[in-house]
């Protein structure tokens, strides 16, 4: 039984990027039985409720869509639907928002939300992100590796232990002095392996010149590592991943520098300098005794940032050689930026200028862009509730590990394997569909849809345990997380290896050299090595990327749960061109009834859904699953029929 | 089944007001049979997570207390427990926020909540509110009533229409003209009514000369309306209340003032001079066409301060002379601030600046009090989710309408009377108690304690139906509201008459005057006429006033749901000091089981508490109720036995 329904997302939404006082049509749809008299729209203009009556402008042999005109009068418009009558007919009402229908009040943390904002990069819708480890997905095959220990070292500074390809990443603290020798310029030569799986978006962690092989301690953000390239091969991997339709991101900590950034040895150099006041000065230091510097979590080596001083926001920001600014202009690498530690970034103590800080940046892409003509998209890591950073004002979207990652982890990390997530003291649980379902909803809740939208979605990262062992080690199990990952709304973020079943059970022990020996010798062949490089599961991936890519309800479709319980959780996509049903099954499970009726081609029956949907009694469909699977359908407008496309 | 708690309030929190810097100390209470084997606390200094692992500090027969050290890095720290081991026993965990137990990730609206914004007036923990409207208490019987059609009308303004105190009160528009001749003189005369009720706080809607009755249109803030007295009737008021140990509160509108107010005519007079930016400009606004002044929601007479102009700030809250200030020096009238129409002051369209308004008015409050070793009370008007502007860092607390009046309302109206609550386009429904109890939990959880104690509980104001009208009129069921009233967190605020069942189907209805003639010629006598005054209800709300005041659980106490059901409600509130059992009841209901081994005094058995409370079979308490009630039972830890006390 279908409940009414409203997410935000195009279908029921009439703009995507409205501006400050336009109208815009938000739009329900109520499905009968549901009891539903009149409906009402709540929104809090300037701080006081107001209630704008809706009309019903549709009603079929399903449904009826009621539509309400909703002014923009400020930045953010939060609204949720009063529904008059309830199931038994009396003076009650339901409310609905973000977590579905409740017959009692309810605060306005899910309430929906549209935002005036400048809208994000039109390229963004579909986009699918592959993140590459710059040290280790590929050497530059035309030059001698500056890494191997019996190779030229000269090159190589003095943190850095040099490593074989094929060594085993150090799992320990020493892990970060290991270089592989990846280059910008082998990245390049492997643009095709992207191509091929159908993403498109290169997301590079750093490339900054530092003291570890993640980078995330910059020691300048004007300069590229040495032992990754130079400025002209960034140009180069830019230029060529362009040639494929591909776009590049960058990747920036705003909150701290490392200190061995030029910035730092300044302020340490000259205390009454000019950038004296560029770092976060220990208010309760006691010189020789305790640290002078606030650090990122106390780790010496990342001093925090002072974003109240002007002259940080200004190199930072301001003008087109701005850190910000200048790897986005045009011919100089990037097409985005991730911001690394953007959760802390401004905020210390008794000080936030966190969403100043996002504001500027945003402004400053948005004139990189206004300039050139270009889209840069903006994401933010986070990695708990960022609701209250993810308006849409600053960052485009976040990392949405909470909304998304976790859930996906209760669902399907295996059984025998319980990690800790980022920080977290306790082990992670595996869950029954339902609190799956519920965390997924209760967190997209809390953001406006096209925040939720232009987030990214991640099995996992560089910094946590890989989807591969999570699951431990069981194709099919890897195959149902892409399938969810490529499914749900978001920008779906894959970690380079994830889609050759690279393990690691931690961010550390994941970051492994792509193993391209181990690749098939041939398009279509048989890996070498089908241990380090599983070809099968690579086919899965590009077939779950490209079903993304080519339907709109995957890559910009609302999001409508129908059954979520234990094994399975069953949604909708739903877009104005077509109408996707996903059926993921973590195992197998008996026959799960869902009402044709209140699907589209209702007429058509359960036959329409093919041979693996079998139909009850009355002609309801019946969907099941002997093992773990992905299935998902689409129903286009334009050609009304099921289709299964996965 | 008692399960894990934690609310926030004093017995849970080590410190009520806490600095910048502190360590504070949370304890929750695990019941055992929780299977609860390790407990975290995890808060988020500067925007990033962070557990604190707790340990047991005490275990009894009933329970574990566990407890962690929280530093208040940041002005508000948001917390929430994480309690390791599930009920299976497994690999899971539960977190406790402030809407109770969860079995999965949720974000973080409901954690709970401590700020090192300077703590609230000492004397408002206890307190009770008695709102009176000036024009309608009570006159000055040394003089010549100004208002009467027979008497003296020489010095009403042309505004008015002399009513005599007898006359029904207009319920159209031209019930804001209508003028009764209170004044507050008269009030002077009846303080020992407020003193026999119980409360200790006199709040008087405006007085400021303006074009209505309710004043809430201002035409200056450095007058009393002549109609009401002068600067001495307030002073001798105050000095009067002062000596029966009673506060007064005044009533401001920060977000407008009427368009007669001295600082608009002085802007329409002169588009150029100091006054012009005083006003918030329509944008689109057409000279001659369209209007040329934001207004309060769109009512021509209410123009829209600019609070981003310096000047308008300047005026009302900087320097002892300022609106906010020389009303509350000493001598001056009064004690404390309420904020009309708080939620919308310092906001339109793309301008927010609402919090930096409450911080000044809060720092101009906080001078006064630094000044003269007073300490005001600031409490802002609010009727939705006031979550985000009662963080504590402005006003100390709000009307809590969304989170106390309403669940009361869908609780306790009459079946054959709906209501529609304040601007709501659908009547109030009658629910269950749990759903009641699930709305004041959740608009409990958002805010921090301190707010929520701060913050005023009312069973309906002069802007609402009044609770008489609202139950139908039965006087069992006024009880029951009171007593939730009396017994719930926050600062009880009776509007005038409620206590001798004055009806009212909505505010200015219920505006009426007050029946003195009608009252009992002598205490204790009998009222002359019961229908205007019903003397056995103010018994039972003295009673219940006193009850508080004199219960350090009831005015202080943390809130524990016991049960929640249909017709009954049982909570608990837990001091350090105390334990009060409350039980309220709307109808009869069959008993309902406590275990009496989950509560203080256990040994002692069910016949502790009464004849009233029956034993089953198990020796647990079995709660009945042949009628709609109030019941309360307090337990003192320096004199450990149940005392029935209503």
């Amino acid at each position: 039984m279908l409940t009414p329904h409203h997410d935000g997302s195009p279908l029921y939404v009439s703009q995507a990027a409205p501006s400050a006082g336009d109208t815009v049509s938000v739009r329900v749809r109520i499905p009968h039985g549901s009891r539903v008299g009149a409906v009402h729209v709540r929104t809090a203009p300037d701080g006081e409720q107001e209630f704008v009556t809706a009309t019903r402008t549709h009603r079929d042999d399903v449904e009826s869509w009621w539509q309400a005109e909703l002014v923009l009068h400020n930045p953010v418009t939060h609204y949720r639907f009063l529904l008059e009558g309830g199931p038994d007919g009396a003076q009650t009402y339901r409310w609905l928002n973000g977590t579905g229908l409740h017959p009692r009040d309810v605060p306005d943390a899910a309430d929906f939300r549209i935002v005036t904002y400048p809208g994000p990069p039109t390229w963004a819708t579909g986009a699918v992100v592959y993140q590459v480890f710059p040290d280790r997905f590929a050497r530059d095959s035309s030059v001698e590796p500056v890494g191997d220990p019996g190779g030229p070292r000269t090159d190589l500074p003095d943190w850095a232990t040099p490593a074989r390809w094929d060594d085993p990443v150090e799992e320990t603290m020493a892990g970060s002095q290991q270089v592989f020798g990846g280059t910008l310029d082998g990245i390049g030569e492997h643009l095709d392996h992207l191509v091929d799986l159908g993403v498109t978006v290169l997301y590079l962690t750093p490339f900054f010149p530092a003291r570890s092989n993640h980078r995330y301690d910059a020691a300048t953000f004007d300069a590229i590592d040495p032992i990754l390239g130079d400025p002209e091969s960034l140009a180069r991997l830019q230029e060529a991943a362009h040639a494929r339709g591909l776009k590049v991101m960058g990747d920036i900590t705003t909150n701290h520098t490392g200190d061995a950034h030029e910035w730092f040895t300044a302020a340490l150099a000259d205390p009454s300098g000019p950038y004296a006041d560029w770092y976060v000065r220990n208010p309760g230091a006691v010189p020789g005794a305790t640290r002078e510097w606030i650090t990122w979590l106390g780790v010496d080596s990342l001093p925090k940032l002072d974003h109240t001083n002007p002259a940080v926001r200004d190199a930072l920001v301001s003008g087109p050689t701005s850190v910000i600014q200048r790897w986005l202009q045009p011919g100089a690498g990037l097409d985005a930026w991730r911001v690394d530690v953007a959760n802390m970034t401004g905020r210390y103590a008794g000080t936030d200028v966190n969403h100043e800080v996002a504001r500027s940046v945003r402004d400053a892409v948005d004139a990189v862009a206004a300039e050139h003509g270009t889209e840069p998209l903006l994401v933010a890591e986070h990695v708990h509730d960022h609701s209250a950073d993810a308006t849409g004002a600053g960052w485009h979207g976040v990392m949405n590990y909470s909304g998304f990652t976790k859930p996906l982890w209760t669902w399907l990390r295996h059984e025998g394997f319980a990690p800790k997530f980022l920080g977290s003291p306790v082990r992670v649980p595996r869950l029954g569909g339902e609190l799956v379902a519920e965390t997924m909803q209760e967190f997209s809740a809390i953001v406006p849809w096209r925040s939720l939208s232009h987030s990214f979605t991640l099995t996992g990262s560089h910094d946590t345990t890989r989807v591969a062992t999570l699951v431990g080690g069981e194709r099919e199990q890897i195959v149902v997380a892409a399938g969810l990952l490529l499914t749900a709304p978001g920008i779906p973020m894959i970690c380079y290896g994830d889609e050759i079943g690279m393990p690691g059970n931690f961010g550390e022990a994941g970051r492994r050299p792509m193993p391209w020996a181990a690749a098939p010798a041939a398009p279509g062949g048989e890996p070498v090595d089908p241990n380090l490089w599983d070809e099968e599961l690579r086919t899965a991936y590009r077939d779950l990327v490209h079903a993304r890519r080519n339907h709109p309800a995957l890559a910009a479709g609302g999001m409508r749960w129908l059954h979520a319980e234990g094994d399975a959780l069953i949604f909708l996509r739903e877009h104005p061109e077509e109408t996707a049903l996903v059926h993921l099954a973590r195992a197998a499970h008996p026959p799960i009834t869902l009402p044709a009726a209140d699907l589209p081609g209702a007429s058509a029956g359960a036959s329409a859904y093919g041979p693996v949907v079998r139909t009850d009694d009355e002609g309801d469909l019946a969907l099941a699953a002997d093992r773990p699977q992905v299935r998902i359908w689409t129903w286009r407008t334009t050609a009304p029929t099921w289709e299964m496309i996965a």
